[in-house]
């Protein structure tokens, strides 16, 4: 089999950090050509030290000697669009949090790459971009969230016009028992205890709101071409069913497993090969006993509906709503809001945004910085 | 798309008449070529009248003449095997019981139709005899048991080298929950009163003993070329789940759905395309609410493992075990044996058995024939 070279962008983040443990249970298979992240050098140099990659990237321009020496003499100073769109790279991991990914993401595709895409807010924003720029370029979106990894598995083998509905399930998140009273109440620590899975701090506390699932509906829409309306929600506490799809003629698959991002990221970068995991353990249904299933509590949870409904009206909407997100949880992380604002304050930016006709990157781009300015006012009255 | 043209044998068994239910609910696609019963004159009259076939064929030579009028002027009586390797059929259903269905599945593999097979006894009196036949013929199996459905719908798109296991549900019968001494009182209806599935009478005996599971996993065996080791039951009550397959890199898949054995025929029948049910209504999880998962209890179901112990040593054990199941149902129905006899009936044949070491169809018919006689011997002694 080809090595595949890789270039992981975000590699510090908890998508970045799985992605190299999966890279070392498999490293023949692998070479890691880039390596980029935001803020934490000291990882970064470290696994720069271990990987070797001939690109390397930080936020901050003056770890640039660290990072270099780390990586070896070869190494160079590389951004992430550059990065992406490299010629010898034939992977792109895209583990990057929030707007950061989104022109990354297009480059890559722009340029034929194969794109692992776990920085969910680039297909939120820019969706109809994103398929466009797919085509153009000839590249490929591998999905890696537990929820589209499944889907993207139950219709290996299936036409398009044969998918009924995709039925996405939601574990809940921290609070799916909480009553509204005892939301208000909710600290930051507790938000970020999720009881399924283990994952970064802002898709934690977008599993909390379940903001997350309206998000993962919508790029269900992009990356499978399946309309909002035939896209339901199920809850499912164990997180074992990851999500399943209908057919038209009433047959139902699903992907099924322990709660392990690794799965799901194993099965993206070694595509179409499955390679055999040495460390896993048999799935054992009878063990796990009980699997449960209900309906999502909108009016508890209202940042779903919120998603869904920016989903549907489709222009710049989920940008706006994307973007007031990523502000709204970092205040609320930083203790400046209550949980039960976030949902308020999407509102609120949502009922005041004006969609642009256009859906190019400057409209899209144009309101993820209107709507990160008017939650940063909403925030600033209220506080 | 092109017209299949259908023969149907055992079209007044259980399969049988889900199979035209089926076929009513797309007409279009399908021509009844050929019908073929046991000795239910009066419902294969009808079935003729209704499809009328151009081949007719039932058990009772004295209803030639009632059959050919019902089914009009241009119609042939014409026995099972011919029937099945008819030049014009397509596709050939084999909803026969037991060892009746061996040669028309076999003449019908070597004339290279799509076999849809589900008279399971085949594969497990003479799985290896079939699969060669399929090969030399290029003809094809397609499943239609919920379980070998599932498994294949998984496989779709999948490669062999892939799968690490296959899990087979059970619902557990009947008598699931019984202790052994309640086990010892259960009458031929009771036993028939199967929780999840309607299904034919012999099939769900075979599924309160279990035996049924066990049968199913040789078929697995044989279907998919997974060995016995590889293959596990799992108790699953709802019958929701259908079966599942887990891969070497973790990843399990499986297909589920209400139980209606109508599901599995339609896509059979329909494969490669997946026709619309209108009938159909949406896959409500929430609704299902919980799924259980369990271990069996082989020895409260001893059938189970005599099944899987015939299955590992192979010859024609499997053969020998089919064989003296039918006569041992056949008695519990009418009232001579004890449900609880069955599986010592059962495992009395198989110790005595010595498998020939050809497996050819000789000496299959030859281990079938050696375990009836010894099943009613066994029953006379004990009368």
């Amino acid at each position: 089999m080809k090595t595949k070279r890789l270039v992981i962008l975000g590699s510090t983040g908890s998508i970045g950090k799985q992605t190299l443990d999966v890279v070392r249970s498999m490293r023949e298979r692998f070479d890691v050509l880039g390596l980029a992240a935001g803020r934490n050098e000291t990882l970064l140099a470290e696994q720069a030290r271990e990987f070797k990659p001939r690109l390397v990237w930080s936020e901050d321009e003056h770890s640039r000697t660290t990072l270099e020496t780390a990586a070896g003499k070869s190494a160079r100073w590389t951004p992430l669009e550059e990065q992406a769109a490299h010629p010898d790279a034939d992977l792109v991991v895209v583990g990057t949090v929030g707007r950061a990914g989104l022109e990354p993401t297009l480059a890559a595709l722009r340029a034929g790459k194969s794109v692992v895409l776990a920085n969910k807010e680039v297909l939120v924003m820019a969706g109809a971009i994103v398929m466009r720029a797919a085509k153009a370029g000839k590249g490929t979106l591998l999905p890696v969230d537990s929820e589209h990894s499944a889907i993207w598995q139950c219709l290996w083998g299936e036409k398009h016009s044969s998918i009924a509905r995709v039925i996405l399930t939601a574990s809940g998140g921290a609070f799916r028992d909480y009553t509204r009273d005892q939301l208000e109440r909710v600290t930051p620590d507790e938000a970020l205890n999720h009881p399924t899975w283990q994952m970064g701090r802002k898709i934690t506390i977008d599993s909390a709101t379940l903001l997350n699932k309206g998000f993962e509906a919508i790029e269900t829409r992009w990356l499978f071409d399946v309309p909002l309306e035939r896209i339901e929600v199920v809850l499912h506490r164990e997180s074992i069913v990851h999500s399943l799809v209908e057919f038209v003629d009433g047959c139902v698959k699903a992907q099924l497993g322990e709660p392990d991002m690794r799965v799901p990221i194993r099965i993206a970068l070694s595509y179409p090969e499955r390679v055999p995991s040495r460390s896993m353990q048999p799935f054992d249904l009878a063990r796990i006993g009980e699997l449960h299933f209900g309906t999502p509590d909108f009016r508890r949870f209202p940042a779903l509906s919120l998603a869904l409904k920016a989903g549907r009206s489709g222009g710049t909407y989920p940008a706006a709503l994307a973007a007031a997100d990523e502000v709204a949880v970092a205040h609320f992380l930083a203790g400046h809001l209550r949980f039960t604002d976030i949902p308020v304050l999407l509102e609120e930016v949502l009922s005041a945004h004006r969609s642009s006709p256009d859906t190019d990157i400057e409209a899209i781009l144009e309101a993820d910085t209107w709507a990160r300015a008017q939650a940063e006012d909403w925030i600033q009255a209220k506080v």
